[in-house]
């Protein structure tokens, strides 16, 4: 039986936010208020970089009711940061400094909410915080929109950006193909490396309304190709949407997004529109059709409106199970989720899995999961994804817009 | 009392889709199918372009399931055109072929749904048949979310894409400004001579959190001024949200989206991105700060999953009211809403007006509605657009995503 370990928890947000980042928030927060063996529940501004500025705000000094709003609350409520710690065994300049706020504020339980490069931060921390004998149990909690954190089923954020993209696709599909005169629309759908925000355009089309085709960045993409395919699909139903993860490449790994291509195959120069654009633009230049690029942007991992009500109590559930197992005596771990496929009704059970056998490896959707010709998505990718996109939570409305949580963010 | 006029009765729908067009053609049908003065209820497909082609629906052989489901079926689903029919004392070659179809379906009874040009070519096959003695009453069903349509308190279209946009730029204020290095972020807006839409964002802020800086095409841009406004509100908070509409223009009418301004203001060449992204690199290349541009496209007009209950509810009145005011012996008219005030508990009435009065004006924000410093709209923006946003209609889903009607579609 590991000893009680007393003393104050600190959380922090890192990395791109989510529409139910807020409600990991809220399960730590919630069940850390709870529990007798942690004296303070605080929260970092800016992640890392609040530890080390010394923003620390007294969650205990919070309405439980704007406490409660986080479930509903998109984006990072008490901020975010992309900072990346060096290795302490090289520069621990940083480290010590994070020692020192740990002391100042006797932090037993530190919770680092976020992607592959925040794992990274939390193990470092945790591998420093040994080597100084200063006992406090670290543990990650997981997420992404970009669903490409290694070691677990699925990620918090994945479900509802998921939900967001499906739904948008559905209703540009019918916007798009509403003239008499043809048109060829792109959507641009955020994923650097891993195409399952992209692929999650496929349940549109499952749903009756979706892309005709779909492009990920697992596979290697071909200009040629891609506007033969196009001039296909458009022939046969006189409109073609097309789904495209902003990080597809060529063989040579070259981003499309990024790609010098001669004036004569469409693209311009020095265009800042994106990739959506570029491609619709090179439609244009080849088949001479009308043509429009959309960049979901922002918009796919920030429409709360559209949460999903499984990915949003799985977000919460990460946070809690953070806090019960540090309290429970696990350390250096981050919790992940295995999916238990029982007579195809969907649950999940929570696992702990060492933080250094997660940070920075990213999970990538299975090249099996892709059509020969790269350009659509399986079945099997629809049966993982349309779990994780489903139910409708209450969401507090005032005057019919959100009511969003407004904590006071008083300093510790 | 007018004479009984018994006949089919011939809807289309025109211009650009909007997430509630169905729910008029949901008004229209079930009010129609349910008169005995009407004997057959057609729908035209691509609105007049249908008629002209002969390609006409039967609307009665519709399961009344999916005629219900239009009221939740974003976009047109008939199909939609731009097509503009020439001056009858010009070229009556259009109206010929449309006398002839209305001969061949005996259709007594024409509505066109659709925004200032639809309620042009209403007005034109209204004149003509007069003149041709083809007894047939012909109502016009209004239809924008751009809410130019002149005559109407507001128009049906308006109230959704307002709430869309409310809410997007409420979860895109709370995405754009969480990381301790502050950002720049345009939103562009549909809208191209009026800026209802645009002005509609003031709603987010309203609600707490929006943008800072609101331009619309009813005053002169100035992209000094515009820098200036930038700049003031980040030194003031870190981050700033700008939310234009598509149309604004210099004192010249230029276009800001298609200005070609020199590479020293941050403007590149050829840019295919679109405003919001121009505006973005101007402020980059000024004060060197992270900028983002978003344009919301066709997102702001099909998004049926955000739509306002008031707006629905309204564009099947509009529909109902125009078959209704028809078989009372009513024709050339639009319908239109009066706004009731009366101790701020919102209402409306129809009414009837001329669709000579209505066809090519158009209805702009009052300029006395906006800031004097033109970055801003007033408190009686607000008091008008909020009622329109409100409610949330019953969304029907299957898995979580929309479940849209699915008309047969039987040729007539």
């Amino acid at each position: 039986m590991p000893n009680e370990l007393r003393g104050a928890c600190l959380f922090g947000q890192s990395g791109g936010p989510t529409a139910v980042i807020n409600a990991s928030a809220c399960g730590v927060f919630q069940t850390a208020l709870a529990l007798p063996q942690i004296t303070r529940v605080l929260g970092a501004a800016h992640g890392i970089r609040g530890v080390l500025d010394d923003v620390i705000y007294d969650i205990g000094q919070e309405d439980p009711i704007d406490l409660e709003l986080l479930m509903n609350t998109p984006s990072s409520e008490l901020g975010s940061c992309r900072y990346k710690l060096k290795d302490p065994d090289v520069d621990d300049t940083d480290f010590r400094r994070i020692l020192e706020i740990f002391k100042k504020y006797d932090v037993r339980y530190f919770f680092y909410n976020g992607g592959n490069d925040s794992m990274d931060t939390c193990e470092k921390v945790s591998r420093y915080m040994a080597r100084a004998g200063w006992e406090c149990r670290i543990m990650g909690v997981p997420k992404t929109i970009d669903n490409d954190l290694w070691g677990t089923d699925h990620c918090p954020g994945f479900g509802s950006a998921a939900k967001y993209i499906a739904t948008s696709c559905m209703e540009v599909s019918k916007d798009s193909s509403v003239y008499n005169i043809g048109q060829a629309t792109v959507i641009e759908i955020m994923g650097r490396h891993a195409g399952w925000l992209a692929g999650a355009s496929v349940l549109a089309s499952a749903a009756g309304s979706g892309p005709d085709l779909i492009y990920l960045p697992e596979v290697d993409f071909d200009m040629e190709k891609f506007l033969a395919d196009v001039e296909r699909v458009y022939k046969e139903k006189g409109n073609v949407l097309v789904a495209v993860s902003e990080g597809i490449h060529d063989a040579d790994g070259k981003l499309i997004a990024e790609a010098e291509v001669s004036a004569t195959d469409g693209f311009g120069h020095a265009q800042l529109g994106g990739l959506a654009v570029r491609l619709a633009q090179a439609i244009k230049a080849r088949l001479h059709i009308k043509v429009r690029g959309i960049e979901l942007s922002l918009l796919q991992r920030c429409g709360a409106h559209l949460a999903s009500k499984t990915d949003l109590e799985e977000a919460y559930l990460a946070g809690k199970a953070a806090v019960e197992a540090a309290v429970a005596g696990e350390t250096g771990k981050m919790v992940a989720f295995e999916r238990i496929d029982d007579n195809n009704s969907y649950s999940v059970r929570v696992k702990l899995i060492p933080l250094d056998s997660v940070a920075n490896l990213e999970s990538k959707v299975p090249v099996d999961w892709i059509v020969p010709e790269g350009n659509y998505v399986k079945e099997e990718f629809i049966n993982y994804a349309l779990p994780l996109i489903q139910g409708e939570p209450e969401r507090p409305v005032i005057n019919s817009l959100p009511r969003y949580s407004r904590l006071k963010k008083i300093h510790a």
